[in-house]
């Protein structure tokens, strides 16, 4: 049996057909054009599931079931709650996708599904517990205890790009102050890299950059950083801090097998991983106990396909 | 069949047996005497259970398993690792145990052990996932997922007392700095009480105490707030902004169905519980979504006894 996945962004619509073993086989895309009414996205990413179908030569019953990531969340009866980048609210994806395919449809968060496939297909592969954290422009993440998926009881977990770090801290756009998304992102490291660049027009950052700070991002931080630039190098230290605290607090509350960096900025590899490993003793409650392994995604984009196709399995 | 749970605190060892129910049918306690070498106490362990069992009519058939709540974690072969209150490092418990009764031997966390004991037979009873909050010393905590205790893959988690949420915060005891627990806990109230106190010598509560702020504790903070002192209230308000902030990284980390506040600072009842439930509201990421349940523990020092025993369950 083959696995449909489909990877809803407020960019592009991808659609996957993935095989038991978490390959894809044959892929489709189109744009999001976000704002169109939601039976037009759900449309297409039907028909891209249709080619991606007919590329690999496969019909109906080849198909055990669809599954769709989500950059919000939906409930136990696959209506979409929430879906910030899309403006959903109440939206009956499920119901709406069953009109184009007779087959179970699985709805859940794109962070999720992101740790999912890393569990069934990637780096956590063979753990029985893992939280994801997909450091991006914000700051997501997919839980896995006992084999199973833990999103909450109400579908409102894994959100740990909003548990408070520091009280009365940064504000944050969810309307509280001092979430870890502030502190654990690339937004993160943009703010951080401005207001150090404001004091140093002449820095690694600034000459890249060519003093446009609008121009900054999380990259051009990092490599500055390689290169030994002081700023960059302060700039990225106190966001290893910041992330350092983060993992610990994931490691303090749920102590998983493994602990997997995901998102644009874990592309960032070793030279980030090393860092936070670095760091880590510090920190922990049990410095003598075996701890969680830390490591660097492995499926890239794929994640959002494949994850979702296998929420089917 | 019988369960013999064992509350193995610093100044008490109490051993009770409980029924399939969650009851405890017989009783039997001794002073730790914790300076003691390890074999004494686990022989007082014995000889209370002995003498319990024999109070409530019962042999060795009778019994089907036995378990131990510790102030510290066991690895999966039941040696303790850490104790800290008794000073135990490495000792083999269960083996030592098992000298004097050839059934199976569990052993947990004290706050992971109550937590189970409300899941069991208290107040969380009939949820699948719950996590309970000691409140007390220190914070503890103890996690219910899917209907089994979760105390991470390496038995380091559910220290949500050293969960930062201040970056740089106050001091803590484990060597960091910010853990919940300097600012969630009695110990956190009577230094936020000593602090306030300094500026008001003629408060409730430096009258409660004579003027003597060493004998502040929770209780009299509280009752001060009760009746409506203006320090007083500034403190409680205080704690409850932590404890919310606490209680709100609960919910975007793992969003159970049921938290419950344990532990003695509990005892204030729905005076603590209604200021929560009115702060929690401004903290929620998902606020239209249903929230998890926020109850106070029901079964009280009986916890430690009750969870200790049904961990064989």
């Amino acid at each position: 049996m083959y696995y449909i996945g489909v990877d809803l962004g407020g960019t592009n619509i991808a659609v996957g057909i993935v095989s038991e073993e978490g390959r894809i086989v044959s892929k489709a895309e189109t744009p999001t054009l976000a704002s169109r009414p939601y039976p037009e996205l759900v449309r297409d990413m039907a028909a891209c599931a249709r080619k991606a179908m007919e590329e690999a030569g496969l019909t109906d019953e080849d198909i055990h079931s669809i599954g769709i990531g989500i950059p919000g969340i939906a409930d136990k009866n696959g209506v979409v709650i929430f879906c910030t980048n899309l403006g959903w609210r109440s939206v009956p994806l499920r119901a709406e996708m069953q009109q184009y395919f007779s087959k179970p449809v699985l709805i859940d968060n794109d962070a999720t599904v992101a740790g999912w496939a890393e569990f069934q297909a990637g780096v956590s592969r063979g753990t029985h517990s893992s939280v994801f954290l997909t450091l991006g422009t914000g700051l997501g993440a997919g839980i896995v205890i006992n084999d199973k998926i833990w999103a909450g009881a109400h579908g409102a977990g894994s959100e740990l790009g909003h548990l408070v770090i520091e009280v009365d801290g940064v504000p944050c756009t969810c309307g509280k102050r001092g979430c870890a998304e502030r502190y654990c992102s690339a937004t993160a490291i943009i703010r951080m890299a401005r207001e150090a660049c404001a004091d140093a027009p002449n820095c690694a950052i600034m000459r890249a950059v060519g003093g446009d700070t609008e121009k900054i991002n999380a990259k051009i931080v990092f490599d500055a950083a390689k290169e030994g630039d002081a700023v960059a190098m302060q700039v990225f230290n106190r966001f290893v801090k910041y992330l350092t605290i983060a993992i610990n607090n994931v490691i303090s509350f749920l102590d998983p097998d493994m602990i997997i960096l995901g998102g644009g900025v874990s592309r960032a590899g070793d030279f980030l991983l090393d860092a936070v490993k670095a760091a880590l003793p510090e920190y922990l409650f049990y410095p003598t106990l075996p701890q969680p392994q830390l490591r660097i995604a492995s499926l890239g984009n794929d994640a959002g396909i494949v994850g979702a196709a296998l929420l089917g399995k």
